[in-house]
């Protein structure tokens, strides 16, 4: 005899024999409800409400006999948790027609929703999950160990086969099954390995997610079970002491017999720390994490395992995986749980490694129907260009001009530092905001006689990241940079500063009151070259995959990366750092390699996609090709020396003054040869 | 076209293919050539003996032009190896008939014979293997990580697949494959785990069988390549500090907070000792070592994983584990190769371990159409008794006495033990002979006047096992033990040393003059009463498994370890140690608990057959099992209360006196009444 029953909200419907239990009917229907316990009325995962019985010609009639009757048990256990309406799904047998629903907590499947531009669900389907048994005593003379129990528990009550197990968990076995009378939960790896054992009912699993940048490392601690993001915690990447951007850190670990597990042991201590931070904030051990998810460069993805990036340094630039893994995080050195697993995310090639794919993962371009240039700009900026067709991914060395390196007066994301910038194209003068003071430079008073509330919370110190980018898209849109990235000499104002008899000069951003320091904060003539040399590398990987993929203009751009977060995308483009494209159609997206971390760490299938992803894309190696070099030489102009920029039509200045660049240079030459 | 191949000294023959190489002809008649270059004329492994060509219908002439000819580099490598006449199997391809010799280097299955009374063929199939392969090199933008190249060369050119690759080959891998430009050799655990990699071609894998006795650790170095044995080192147990027996280390464990860390860090360390010492006496270091393969008895393997032994102490004696196991050496503290696999047999039951598996591995009794009993006399016995259709295995807890513990001048096997004793049964006096000393102490002149050289070596310093299972079974052949195991208080004997005024005594074995000591060497009443407690235990277990077999007899006796080599049938079962049987069918095989450990580390299909013995064989647990208690009193009698034993006709004394003793514990009681 078979009763229909219809789950809410899916709207699933089926015919399910009579006196099957609500948790294995749904199963059958395809809606997994949440069990750690397998049915013992224990864990009261799998709460179900009941909206009704009996379906009749005229409409539903709210009844609930349609169930076998509540025990005693579950009635005590709905009572203290307070929801005495509701059912055990383990407990409750279907024996009529019946309407239920299953509330979110209850989902086997549950989900979070990742709040950025482009917000998505995350499934949650972890590798470490949690199963409670009821194992066999042991007895006299009996031919099974005790670890032999536990895996006929396993295999009967959970159909888990073939299992192995980690020593730290066979180590405690024993105790936890005497402990617990002869029931205990077993954390298991991928449905694959035992990673430890509690006495009786359990639960906790957590994992982290780190992404490791060349100069910030960021580490996301989650729950397993909930997909909750309980904990963020970052730092500096101190292998940064050891050099500023990759070329530098894989010279360091060739030059000196011990380099490279210098680096190794203070990017390991880096990650070690933000362990203990983050699971201290939410209140747990770093012991308790059970799995880590890691991704970025492939420079430093070699150095996390301790492997030597020489090879990077050189063509071909060979890894030595580009595969993803699995290792046992102590074999690396990390303090996690003894038994704790470390997956790193596989790369592509070249320099585009794990949290290129993590970006993909995370904001997966390639589903949409547009050609899409991802762009995720840090020390290296990783840039792929997709359509659901193919994919096609480069790595350009900006360097850390992006980040405030190599800029007279750079400096990092901080109080103090200038972030925002305008200059007026009539007066050509500058104002700007400071990170920390939510007003402009021109809402300031300053000096003694400056009533205390007109003062800023903070002077200017520098400048950062975004600052640069404003300022000199800014100086550009005045006329006061010439598209070649000289100082206009036509242009007088109290902001240039000229060197007496070159034709060389600086602009001062910000006055000597007007900074901590008590003197003046310019832009150099070296600082524009800088912001030159590196948004050019950017500019001609993307045109170079935009050749080798034979289209002619983007339809979307993602920044990707912290940077990307701040930037102004009008000011983006003057300077001429992404191809022409809607502006509308330019979106910051975050740390994405970060949330792909997070993303792979609460949902195993997603590793899949993400080999998949790196299977797909076509790498294209930038440094040795003939088409970078001359793209480049293009792209040193604000914005293009010949590309036409459609999308900022009346923003871009008129004048063209190329000419007389040229000429200026002739002439020099001449002059220097007499 | 075929043409008809035979191979010595196999006699293996069969049509091949013109052009098919030796070594792949051979490999299809079921002969399997030895190599590692994988037929890149490299490893000079295969060279086969052609030892004629074309059979004609009168015999067969010496011809070689039935092979192809030699190429300039076969010609060049065999001459620099001094065997110009002979061939590269992988070059030499089949251009007609002929007939090859394959010398036994050039086999792919070597084998070793086994020094024991059981002499046999191990078979050598090690787990670690090593293959030498050509990879593509790196190419810019290759989809594919050096490791993927790596796999990709072992897949095509050895057909292995799926292989997971350790960290630590991982960090070595780029430098290799540079070094050897582009050829490597890997070394590769059970063709599924690469452990380390060479630059080239490169030969050299070595493993370590460990007996881990709760006395005596026995550790064997070996030639994974040859089966060869290169280095026995043995010491004794660093635990015997923290209690003799099993029960006390196990108490050592419980009782203090940091027992089981202790012991386990004493066992480790000691392995780390041996392999040091063996690698240093094979010219090797101990990170070249593969694999380690440990048996010992439950307590001891619980302890080297760390594991708490808390629940061998008590019924039902459950162990965490009876399975084998495969850890990563490093994770159990063992400084090996840093990729070394540890390889546990695996257990009985009970006390019954791995140690005991081993010697059926090594053994085979289950194999012989007889009953056999299997006795390993250590601080703890494990006596199996094996027919082809059943085993059933039990432990009896003997303690130390064996040994030479819980005896008044007890001692190690060392210089100065007496080894050997005989006791004229007419003048009752002993003479004995002491290790390190070739004569017996009658031929003995001792004294400042003797002369030098009928001086003996050393003077006796005390009693080893053996000489306690002589001098006991000796005085009670010469009519001065009675069976109940007094001493007969009718003897007379300037050797009988009577307390005064009391029924007790005690036998001088060796005069004052005869010991290093100065004091004489007496044996007690306690010594007596020690030794019949431990022979009962034996005893008993062996019947009790006699009982469960329901046999009357048993066919052959085997004694196993040490003890066992040592001590003479004959007394052994005049003391009653073991049950009546052929005396002709009692043999001695030494250790072959280490000899079984070797077995399995040298070839893997026996640890298939481990696991097999390890199902089949039925444990009987002693410890609770009533008729154990009956037959251990009915053993202490010298040699049984009741049992005949056939095979002494002649031999034991006529006299059973055990009437007498009734009668005088009788009087005793009613005397303490008073």
């Amino acid at each position: 005899m078979t009763h229909t029953l219809i789950l809410m909200p899916s709207g699933r419907r089926g015919q399910v024999a009579e006196g099957t239990t609500v948790l294995e009917a749904a199963r059958q229907l395809g809606v997994e409800i949440e069990t750690i316990c397998g049915g013992r009325q224990t864990c009261e995962k799998c709460r179900v409400v009941v909206e009704s019985g009996h379906f009749d010609k005229h409409g539903i009639t709210s009844s609930e006999d349609h169930l076998s009757p509540r025990t005693p048990n579950e009635i005590e256990l709905l009572a203290k948790l307070g929801t005495p309406e509701q059912r055990l799904s383990c407990n409750a047998q279907i024996l009529g027609d019946v309407l239920i629903s299953v509330p979110e907590g209850s989902r086997a499947q549950k989900q979070i929703i990742r709040k950025t531009a482009s917000e998505r669900a995350i499934e949650i389907i972890p590798t470490v999950r949690q199963f409670y048994i009821e194992v066999e005593p042991a007895e006299l003379g009996a031919h099974r160990g005790d670890w032999g129990r536990v895996q006929d528990a396993l295999a009967a009550q959970w159909n888990l086969n073939n299992l192995t197990i980690d020593i730290h968990a066979l180590r405690r076995l024993q105790a936890a099954l005497r402990e617990g009378k002869w029931t205990v939960t077993a954390t298991i790896w991928n449905e694959q390995r035992v990673l430890d054992l509690h006495p009786g009912y359990y639960e906790g699993a957590y994992g982290l997610a780190v992404d490791v940048g060349s100069t910030t490392v960021a580490s996301y601690l989650c729950d397993l079970r909930t997909g909750k993001l309980l904990a963020t915690e970052s730092m500096m990447n101190p292998q940064v002491s050891y050099g500023e951007d990759l070329m530098s850190r894989i010279s360091f670990a060739m030059s000196r017999r011990d380099g490279l597990e210098v680096l190794n042991a203070a990017i390991i201590d880096a990650i070690n720390q933000l362990a203990r931070r983050a699971a201290k904030s939410a209140d747990i051990r770093a012991g308790q994490i059970h799995e880590i998810v890691m991704v970025g460069n492939t420079t430093m993805t070699h150095i996390l395992l301790n492997a030597n990036p020489q090879e990077l340094g050189n063509a071909p630039f060979a890894l030595v995986n580009r595969e993803s893994m699995d290792i046992k995080a102590s074999e690396l050195g990390l303090r996690l749980h003894p038994a704790a697993n470390a997956h790193i995310l596989p790369a592509e090639a070249g320099h585009v490694g794990a949290d290129n794919v993590a970006v993909l993962v995370a904001e997966q371009p390639q589903l949409q129907e547009r050609v899409i240039l991802t762009v995720d700009v840090g020390t290296n900026a990783e840039i792929v260009l997709s359509s659901p067709a193919w994919m096609f991914s480069a790595s350009s060395p900006t360097g850390p001009a992006f980040e405030g390196g190599q800029i007279s007066s750079g400096m990092r994301a901080a109080p103090g530092a200038i972030e925002r910038v305008r200059v007026d194209p009539e007066s050509k003068m500058p104002r700007f905001r400071v990170i920390g003071e939510e007003r402009w430079s021109d809402a300031w008073q300053t000096g003694a006689d400056a009533p205390l509330e007109a003062q800023p919370q903070h002077l200017a110190a520098g400048i950062c990241g975004s600052g640069i980018i404003e300022v000199i898209a800014e100086l550009f849109l005045a006329g006061i940079l010439l598209p070649d990235g000289r100082f206009n000499p036509e242009v007088v104002s109290a902001s240039m500063f000229w060197e007496q008899g070159k034709r060389t000069g600086a602009y001062i951003l910000a006055r000597a009151e007007q900074s901590s320091s008590g003197k003046p904060i310019y832009i150099t003539q070296q600082d524009v070259r800088n912001i030159q040399l590196a948004k050019a590398a950017l500019y001609a990987g993307a045109k170079l995959l935009m050749m080798r993929a034979v289209v002619e203009q983007v339809d979307e751009v993602i920044l990707a990366g912290a940077f990307g977060s701040y930037i102004d995308p009008k000011h983006a483009m003057v300077l001429g750092l992404i191809p022409n494209c809607d502006l509308e159609k330019v979106h910051a997206v975050g740390n994405a390699a970060g949330d792909g971390a997070r993303i792979a760490l609460l949902n195993r299938e997603r590793r899949a996609e993400a080999s998949a992803i790196a299977d797909r894309v076509r790498y294209i190696e930038t440094a040795v090709d003939p088409d970078f070099q001359e793209e480049f030489v293009k792209a040193l102009h604000l914005p293009h020396q010949s590309d036409a920029f459609t999308h900022l039509e009346g923003i871009l200045p008129k004048i063209k003054v190329v000419e007389p660049a040229r000429r200026e240079r002739k002439r020099r030459r001449r002059a220097s040869n007499v």
